[in-house]
């Protein structure tokens, strides 16, 4: 095919140059069922952690995301060693599934090692397979014909609580904490994303999901997560690249819109090519098998073409979301999707150490001085946005901005995405972790409080009837 | 926790002496997009692979599974090298893969073998959690209430069919052949299995699935599934400690037999627990979580006794299948079934090397030859066991005999275990492998014959009354 298999001269001489990898190699063919064992104890403690976690949350009435954060926090680096990983100068014996297998296979420390390393790099692809189907499932599930109702109202309040956050963030990092541009402009994207899930969820049970304020809170959070993600990744291709280069800024939010669109307007075509070939097969897993075909692929493109997987991703769920078949899919990418995406929510919280923010360490305070600044910006970039709300009297502004304040996972995506690429520092990251588990944690009860004060929760018949 | 975290001075000393290790990290970490891009192209090629090779086996009325290993064949080391793993001594610049990542990205020859071989281990272990998964699923389906009800001749057919193919296998191949003991070993365990997926809808499309044959074949087979998973954890143990001990042979099939028994009699405890658990959890996931992290748990203990971790997922599925959430769970695993379990077929396809049975090649025709006597034992060796049952005047001994010959998913297994664990050279991969085509393309057209010869296929409701 479009390959080339020969070995040339060139290759194979460089390949004696690099002789500990092969080395290395041999070790782990040897070591792969130990592997094995430590991926299934890795996958077993992500899950007891990951549903522990979401129920107590629930419990309190919390994002079961969360549950799942902090229960990554706990079994992670910061307090039970069980999960972590060797990129944070961590060893093999730092680690509790490690010194688990130890115990049991009586390892010398270089294969310990060895199986160290393996076992992360897959736990760590896992992970990213989980986001990468995290966002497959929210582009099924982001109904573009919503987005052509919301009107112009939405547009401005996402326009704003995407620019008002940025900015401020990014520039004050760079004034005040001197703070690199690239890891400043990485922060600031992440104050730019909006969770529609958690917001929704609320305003439903407040019975406010159909008022004004819900329908444009809603709209907002829609596109927020739209232009989130082409910010992240015009922003992580940047911290790729290690410069800013006005044009290349220009080329990255030019391609990743074309990209975007240009799923959009091919997935027309491609809707009804998908809806004929699951008609088409018989055999096990033919809408699931073309479904994540379609997914990888597009997630694949996305990091081929030096933007991000995950917006590959969310081009192919938008995509298909359109597709005849899409019912179904729902149905069957739920399963998959609660198996892979919990491996991302917990080992972002196992990779961010809060020790790092230790008030007591001297050194810390200026790492703790920029997460309560992030959580300042983070909380008033949003809340203006509800006065940019025009031609509206009387609507409820505190509420419009209070409902854009949670971050919930498409933060966590900017936070993983930014520790796996290396461009945060680690008093960064668990900033930006901090601020959304701060910001999640109080906009539901703070959205009560804004809805509570000015108007009673009408019956669901009466505010469907206001629209 | 149980773990200890405290660096020693030892461990932390040895550390500097694996410098190489380290810094094959950093190389990895730097690279990981490009590590994730390779996994998900190779995903994409593999669902390919497996959907196009499904299809048109299913078009010739084959079984799908067939098709997906001959497409894995087809990308694999033996034809398009897209999908080749570095343990057969292959480079970087031999994967397809690899060449596709080094047009895009321009990387250094030490680069790419560093991503060729971590994204290498990730497809291995997403395999090994396919076949994991593939057992988790059989063991869910097979109903450990129909075993009683199979009666003496199915379980006589059953032993005669696991013990003649694996004495005569394996006395063969170390008289005639010379070959070592284990390997000749692992080569007649893997003659002893029969798949009762393919047997019993070839049964059913010949209306033969009631009858007194049927019911004899199907019965077999399902005690052949239990029998043949114990002989492959026992034989794969071996394989590991590399001699043969009888205190060790007789450890092993006591502490297989005692697993498997041991977790079905728990497993009307543990059901009650399961169910509970289902009916507690309120968040997402509920089912599938607990349900995978006992699997997942399951397959860890059978690998840390030194067993085998598919005996474990075996042994769950037949717990959960007891359970009241059973039919739920089924639907919840297919997809994930779906998406998990070609990874493995595709890639045991891919790592066999056709070419070391090549008859134009002198070197290779021990190899052929082993082959040659492995499908003559193969066929032989089940045809006999129609002459065993007794107390059946006017029974169709050939239809039962043939009916047991496809070896089907469980043969590969037992081959794609053999070549991860380097216990079977090459040739005796390949020449299981060629096995399980030959007997799982012969068995339905012979079928098919050995019906046609004697009895006119009875309509459904008559053939029911037979019984």
């Amino acid at each position: 095919m479009f390959v080339n298999h020969t070995i040339t001269p060139l290759s194979s001489g460089m390949a004696s140059l690099v002789a500990p990898i092969p080395l290395l190699a041999t070790v782990e063919a040897e070591y792969s069922p130990i592997v094995l064992s430590g991926v299934l104890l890795s996958l077993v403690v992500i899950y007891l952690a990951s549903k522990l976690g979401a129920e107590v949350a629930r419990n309190f009435d919390f994002p079961p995301v969360l549950g799942e954060l902090v229960a990554g926090v706990i079994v992670g680096v910061s307090a039970l060693h069980l999960i972590v990983f060797p990129e944070a100068g961590l060893s093999a014996s730092d680690s509790g599934i490690m010194n688990v297998l130890q115990l049991i296979n009586h390892l010398s420390p270089a294969a310990l090692t060895s199986i160290f390393e393996s076992q992360s790099e897959v736990i760590s692809v896992l992970a990213e397979l989980g986001v990468i189907i995290l966002l497959f499932e929210i582009g099924l599930e982001s109904d573009l014909r919503q987005l052509k109702e919301v009107g112009i109202q939405a547009v401005v309040v996402a326009c704003v609580g995407v620019a008002v956050p940025f900015a401020a963030g990014t520039a004050g990092l760079m004034i005040f904490f001197h703070t690199a541009a690239i890891p400043a402009i990485f922060a600031g994207a992440a104050l730019t994303a909006t969770s529609i899930g958690i917001t929704s969820k609320v305003l439903s049970e407040l019975g406010q999901l159909k008022s004004k304020e819900g329908q444009i809170i809603v709209g907002a959070a829609v596109i927020d997560d739209v232009l989130g993600i082409i910010v992240l990744a015009v922003v992580a291709s940047l911290a790729k690249t290690g410069e800013i280069d006005v044009v290349n800024v220009i080329y990255l939010i030019v391609s990743a819109t074309a990209f975007l669109l240009g799923s959009i307007l091919l997935g027309g075509f491609f809707n009804k090519t998908f809806t004929g070939v699951v008609e088409t097969l018989k055999t096990r897993g033919n809408i699931v098998i073309p479904a994540f075909t379609f997914a990888y692929f597009m997630a694949f493109l996305g990091n081929a073409i030096h933007l991000e997987a995950i917006l590959g991703a969310f081009a192919a769920g938008l995509v298909l979301d359109e597709s005849d078949a899409r019912h179904e899919l729902d149905e069957l990418v739920k399963p998959i999707a609660d198996l892979f995406v919990p491996i991302f929510f917990v080992t972002v919280g196992a990779r961010a150490d809060l020790g790092v923010l230790n008030p007591t360490v001297p050194d810390n305070r200026a790492g703790l001085l920029i997460a309560v600044f992030l959580i300042l910006v983070a909380i008033i970039g949003k809340l203006v946005t509800g006065w940019v709300v025009f031609g509206q009297p009387g609507i409820n502004r505190l509420a419009i901005g209070v409902g854009m304040i949670p971050r919930g996972e498409v933060g966590l995506v900017f936070a993983g995405i930014g520790s796996a690429s290396g461009v945060l520092d680690k008093p960064l990251e668990v900033s930006i972790i901090i601020m959304v588990i701060l910001t999640t944690f109080l906009a539901p009860p703070f959205l009560r409080i804004a809805f509570g004060d000015s108007v009673e929760p009408p019956a669901t018949e009466e505010s469907s009837k206001v629209i």
